[in-house]
């Protein structure tokens, strides 16, 4: 019995801060872990970006509400979900996620949380717990799945190897240098054949 | 963050069993574990009448195809995935449930399989883990989230006791008597009140 889990960001749907950034114009909104490797620190400073521009979350869930899946994630989380129990995986904030939730036909989704105020100001932030994508994977071999898991970034590599088998999907190359032991995809219809391959080598073991 | 967890026959489908037994007239399929209270007896059973009566999977889809979910639990469902994360915790197997989960569209569901033989006969089941409903809870928990959740009948009280809320679903009397602590829903409007005034009582306990 199996659990796809999915990384969010960069696999179903664009990276959220990126598209916002660009909807808006507000140019600050670009930094990411590359720029800032202290997250606590980059996300303090996005949201007094926030806060500096007067942009509450009404606001930003419409601007996400503007953007869309990446081309294929439909019909690859509805091929998915026929198959195996869709999980995904994400360290975004379900008030960002939501908008694309509804676009997907709202798969299970296990992320982090925003603070808002009662005028809708994004105030802070609420991490689930750490290293969370591990945490889940070890869940559910504890409950008896075998879990298959794909990511496309540096996040993700500790689900990937804590799964029985891990894929990356679009990763940059840095990843794929470090991470050789990885297949990598970079269309649906790799990622689909990875995922049914990993599925048989995991069926001809236990055979 | 909270996930909801429901049991899935008497919740949001009818019992397969006894649908299969209608849809067939095959009423020694209609034996419950009221009548065999050993379960693994009653699985053993069952598998020899469909063996007897020459019922593999494919036609045991076909019946369970005619059948639909409970009046109002499509929108039941979908009420509560725009609300909260669902995960469908049953005693089931996947293989009668696929027909009703594509009509729910695709929640995630944990449950256990069956063992089906090249042509298609029934040959035998695989509980995935003892006591899985409780296990899912607590791993909900591990994974920091707080549960809501809801179920029919004896086989439901384990999750609802590790919940952090628990109510039961149009359950038979003497569940009733026996378990007074949880609050009693016959409607799915009542159930969706249920689960709101739940949440309301936790996010006061936390405030």
């Amino acid at each position: 019995m199996r659990i796809v889990c999915l990384d969010l960001e960069g696999v179903l749907i664009p990276e959220v801060w990126i598209g916002v950034a660009e909807r808006t114009g507000i140019d600050a909104l670009r930094l990411t872990t590359r720029d800032e490797p202290d997250y606590d620190k980059l996300m303090t400073r996005r949201l007094e970006i926030l806060r500096e521009q007067g942009l509450g979350l009404p606001m930003i869930q419409e601007v996400i509400d503007g953007l869309d899946p990446l081309a294929g994630a439909s019909d690859f989380v509805g091929w998915l979900r026929e198959r195996y129990q869709l999980v995904i995986l994400s360290d975004t904030f379900y008030e960002f996620a939501e908008p694309f939730m509804r676009k997907l036909g709202w798969p299970t989704l296990l992320c982090h949380r925003l603070e808002i105020g009662a005028d809708g100001s994004v105030d802070g932030y609420l991490l689930r717990q750490p290293d969370p994508k591990r945490a889940a994977v070890k869940s559910f071999h504890a409950l008896r799945y075998e879990v298959i898991a794909a990511g496309d970034s540096y996040n993700d590599t500790a689900m990937l190897s804590e799964a029985d088998a891990g894929i990356l999907f679009r990763p940059p190359d840095n990843v794929i240098r470090e991470f050789p032991q990885f297949p990598v995809a970079t269309e649906f219809r790799d990622l689909q054949r990875e995922i049914e391959a990993a599925a048989q080598r995991l069926d001809d073991a236990t055979a």
